[in-house]
């Protein structure tokens, strides 16, 4: 325990909790509270925590003081548990001077509620017999945990009600990311997040894939696309990766066999769109192949079957928490991913009176077209554009060879969006320097890639998706900001 | 089957399987090969595979040419297998012409060797009786993977012995790292990698940590420090994160609880070190602490132990193929890591006769000295000092309540090298304002961060480790750019 003197400031000195029941602790010390177990709120149910004597430490979500008492609502990650405050000895005024979010420890014991508990997740209440204040909240904070977690539903009810509340708008939020974060529908995103890149992770490794790690400083010009952020390297010039696809290849051909990377891929976007980032997280792998591109394919179906299985059947908290600020459809999605080649796709929206250019990409329109012309057949949302025209793909995927106006090329879709592009990649030096000067790409800043195709290098293909893209989809939010942690957009560099 | 005329340039049609029994496909096509299974040369073992009409893709690692037949050597990974090639027929003769490292197919029937199979690690042979050349290697490669897969101990036994055996240097490797990654000891170091990373996050996941991913763009200037990579974003003055410190300790404010990142971590380091990289893979985490941050300590104990545990148990194998070319002892480490307060630390070095300034930071030879006496008194590589002066911690480390001269701070070390580097953080604004000043930091180049712990931030540590360091520390490589899959020095940004 700190003495006074040690205090920054003119701080009183912290209570001592063997005498002091309340009061700050907010120069930072740690401490025990003796005769108190630790616990964590989202344990605290009837039958494990009824009795106990325990110390949880969170933030003060709410506080209620009445006549007699005051509740205090502590939260803990997306868990919240009501404590019951006694008003003698002064501890409930001391209560009704905390600031909302400051963080406090409760020493108390658990109990059976004596009414039912408002809006609190766990079934318990803690009588409180300690309560001291840890780190104090800003009294003024720009926006409220309560308004952020409002779902829009919810504020144009009330509209309509004749009843004004806070809506919380998106740059405001991100203003503001590390209160937005505490709502329930964040929590339970980035939770999401971490399970979907466990399950790309855990496949890939059951299949015997390894993790690498590519650079992201790289001489010349990336994929020698534009979109490049450049930088001075020890007077050098260099760019952030755009991607890992040239390492990743490069690690294949160094015998490698099976690779793959989740890791930040930078795009010097200039738009705002509602699905491109200026860094997002790649999930990326290459693989050797051995008769057809579809081995590829076959992994894809693998990956994002298991990922979303895994998030249906283990994550239903959690995508319940979203659905309720942001409502969403249950992605539907099949045993076997269907596999729809890119001229039948053309024909079938053709059928549809859309008008395409059958060796021409498709735009974000035709693609949602696209995507409902295939649910209303296969009844999913997710499936396999495959065979692209040649033309609309990057220099390093491999031509058809019954027909080089096409590529062994896929890209996957869901809801409508592609979230996943893949391809066999040319592993011929000759064929790979043609089709890069054949788009114009100095080859002489990628010349180290192509020179790896000099060295024997087996034939191989691999896919790259976003992280961010595949949340936002499966959890239908519209935003690719909403699934990124501190969004880069062209306008945003902060927080 | 690709016709004659979709072949790019004026190469031949290719062979037709079903008719000709060898011949070159080197246009990227891909073909089955009716009647033999695929296989891969680690799984050709006699009790599996003796009999089994397979196919195999490799490279073309040795052929030799005798009078009556023509041996191959195939490698995959680090596995390789014998085929055996009759004369009849000039399938020996085109063996004979194949390029060292050219991909091959070989298709044949597996039996049990006639003889001990020369430098081969599958105990069986492939008798061969189709073999296609499917990527041609350029005939005079910059350099050969037995070069590159040399130790120096047998280049010096060799010239000892009058014997000039070629000695491929640190930068030729890493100009041809394509060719270079094919060594079996570099097979096993990625393998390696790929199994620490996968330790490092099976046990934080197991503990309740969740997954991040950080911006590596951000605003400012990093952490305040000097060696950041600077880059205009958009109009914007950008960095490069010097690591995930600032934005991970703000998603534990955002009531994460538990996080971790592997990702790049970027340093403009200006001198060329053993131990130093400009780009290398963090892996870091951040946590709210309760009592003390050697709740961080007892978090890096069991990572690191489990992670040492594993390679030792189960990639005995990679560890023994790193070991024949760059020879190591194994990391002595104790079940529970020993924790030394640095002034304890600096103690022993002085009873040693080291010079050291007792507020001062150690040296990387004082650190070493110190290694050793440790290793002397406890019998073990690794080990944590703790409660480091405060002057030499970054702005962020929360001095010691007792003694504010002191910090809640500790490094771990391995074989004598810094690989781990943690502490607790200041959680309160003003004090954390204070200290970032009295640095000299720009504090508005830091506000989005200062102004996190403003909206209730919980006490909280952390550590950061390099993924790099750690391999090759425990191998005892003695070159950090053996370990980082295409290294990134002061001088170097390619390949």
């Amino acid at each position: 325990m700190s003495t006074a003197d040690e205090n920054h400031g003119d701080a009183p000195p912290p209570p001592q909790p063997e005498k002091d029941n309340y009061g700050d602790f907010t120069g930072g010390e740690l401490f025990p509270i003796p005769g108190y177990e630790w616990a964590e709120v989202a344990e605290l149910e009837p039958a494990m925590a009824a009795g106990r004597a325990v110390r949880v430490r969170g933030a003060a979500h709410a506080v209620r003081a009445l006549s007699r008492l005051a509740f205090l609502t502590l939260r803990q990650g997306s868990s919240t548990v009501q404590c019951v405050i006694p008003a003698a000895g002064g501890m409930a005024r001391f209560a009704g001077g905390l600031s909302r979010e400051s963080v406090v420890d409760v020493a108390g014991v658990v109990s059976p509620p004596r009414e039912h508990v408002r809006g609190a997740t766990q079934q318990v209440e803690i009588q409180v017999e300690k309560l001291y204040c840890i780190n104090r909240a800003t009294p003024n904070l720009p926006i409220s945990v309560d308004d952020a977690a409002r779902s829009d539903e919810d504020v144009t009810r009330a509209k309509a009600a004749g009843e004004q509340l806070v809506h919380v708008g998106q740059d405001k939020r991100l203003d503001n990311r590390v209160i937005d974060l505490r709502t329930l529908a964040n929590q339970a995103i980035f939770s999401i997040e971490s399970e979907v890149e466990h399950i790309f992770r855990n496949v890939l490794r059951s299949e015997g894939f390894k993790s690498i790690h590519t650079p992201k400083l790289i001489g010349g010009s990336s994929e020698g696309g534009a979109a490049v952020f450049k930088l001075d390297y020890n007077g050098q010039p260099a760019c952030l990766a755009q991607s890992p696809q040239l390492h990743k290849q490069m690690a294949v051909c160094g015998g490698l066999q099976r690779v793959y990377e989740v890791g930040p891929v930078f795009r010097a976007e200039s738009s705002n769109t509602h699905r491109h980032l200026c860094e997002f997280t790649g999930l990326d792998m290459e693989m050797a192949i051995r008769e057809s591109y579809f081995e590829v394919c076959d992994v894809v179906d693998r990956v994002f079957v298991a990922i979303f299985d895994h998030l249906n059947k283990n994550c239903a908290k959690e995508l319940e928490a979203i659905n309720r600020q942001f409502p969403f459809k249950p992605l539907k999605y099949l045993r076997k991913t269907p596999r729809i080649d890119y001229e039948e796709g053309i024909r079938m929206l053709k059928e549809a009176g859309v008008h395409v250019e059958p060796m021409g990409d498709l735009n974000t329109e035709a693609e949602k077209k696209l995507g409902e012309l295939v649910n209303a057949k296969y009844d999913t949302d997710f499936y396999m554009l495959c065979r692209y025209p040649s033309a609309v793909r990057p220099f390093y995927t491999m031509p058809c060879s019954d027909d080089p106006r096409y590529s062994n090329s896929f890209d996957v879709f869901v809801r409508g969006e592609e979230i996943i592009s893949g391809a066999q990649r040319v592993n011929e030096y000759e064929l790979l320097k043609q089709q890069a000067e054949a788009r114009g790409i100095d080859v002489g800043s990628i010349a180290a890639y192509l020179e790896s195709f000099k060295n024997g290098a087996p034939p191989h293909g691999g896919f790259g998706a976003g992280l961010e893209r595949v949340v936002m989809l499966f959890c239908g939010l519209g935003n690719i900001r909403k699934t990124s942690l501190f969004p880069r957009d062209p306008k945003r560099l902060n927080p």
